[in-house]
């Protein structure tokens, strides 16, 4: 019984791959790099995207919204006058908790990519069925806010391993909060040693020009990718 | 395809349905009460936990703790020489994003049944899929972080609506944030009208007591179930 329930997981995965590498070659066709964004609900990442994706040096962003329901963070981020497309994972049953390659593939022909260079797709907040699901993206990047406490990393270690770099948010409030920034940093290194971290607040700017830097960098091929 | 999909879904919630049920039976015969206190990642559960589950006047607490890998919530709550089980998700794949009565029921013969008057069962960090499988509980309580935001109930209809109580925590946040406690609590009203809610804070103990004396109510069978 275990044992089937694995391997129709695994078989799962491996077609969700397949797919997965089916977008990528699209996204590679119209020269689109792509960003999976991804965090705990309520993280940050429509505001850190809020901040960056209508300023990044000559890069057309484009945005693809992934939600249970509603268009909230779409609506926010259409305000920028940048392409958004929706994605709503909640049709015929309660919700998927993440998106996948094919949702993702079912969103491309409502995608300009002729008109955009960077597709930056903001995943469901969770933090962990998102980091088991490639969509056919160059690089993952995750946003890890202080309010959170210091051990996430090592409470949902896959989402920290499987990412390029990690945001870590909301830094202004370091100053009302219980929290070790060293041990998060610490904790972030026992699950993935030297991945690339950041410190930012979307609320004062501090750390918001390196993370623009970051994704004009992935925008132009510069970045690892995965 | 998508038929099938939505199909083999409903299976599945049936069929945790029915061990839901036989869970509640184990729990009825032993004449304990189970709450499933579900959240985001890093809302407070814990430190809820800490805050109330040695304190409860004449009410013997047990607590189940599901995480996807460790153990670092358990060990906080056995601190308190209080009898904990720790269940873990992730064995044989990537992880599973919550705990469903299958799960709760492979755990069941390694809870001291008899010794515990309430089982407070301390699922995943995770707003979507939590809410989706029952596990056989008296009670389902959700904390709301005011770090969050208050998009959430928007976002996440199912966890809000299918609770009885939400705690509202981490309100010694308040000043330092741009948020609208009373945007949240509209849009609670909006997915859930009316369904109970609290202010509290673990850090500052402020409201902790009405969060104790409801849980003590659970446990005398005096609030409503599920």
């Amino acid at each position: 019984m275990h044992r089937t329930k694995v391997t129709v997981v695994e078989e799962a995965l491996d077609a969700n791959n397949t797919i997965a590498a089916a977008n990528r070659m699209d996204f590679d066709r119209a020269g689109v790099k792509v960003v999976n964004f991804m965090s705990a609900p309520g993280a940050g990442k429509t505001t850190l995207l809020e901040a960056v994706a209508a300023s990044l040096p000559d890069v057309r962003v484009g945005v693809l919204e992934g939600d249970v329901q509603g268009s909230l963070d779409a609506d926010r981020l259409a305000a920028l006058h940048i392409p958004v497309v929706q994605l709503n994972t909640d049709s015929g049953f309660g919700g998927e908790c993440h998106l996948d390659a094919n949702m993702v593939r079912s969103a491309i022909p409502a995608l300009p990519l002729d008109e955009i260079d960077l597709l930056i797709v903001e995943n469901v907040g969770n933090l962990v069925c998102p980091a088991e699901f490639r969509i056919g993206e160059d690089a993952r990047i995750m946003v890890s806010s202080v309010t959170e406490g210091e051990d996430k990393p090592l409470k949902y270690p896959l989402m920290f391993r499987t990412c390029e770099l990690v945001l870590v948010n909301k830094i202004d409030l370091l100053a009302h909060l219980d929290f070790d920034l060293d041990r998060l940093l610490y904790n972030v290194d026992q699950v993935h040693p030297d991945v690339e971290r950041m410190l930012v607040s979307a609320r004062t700017g501090e750390g918001i020009d390196a993370w623009r830097d970051w994704l004009a960098r992935i925008a132009v091929g510069e970045a690892v990718t995965v």
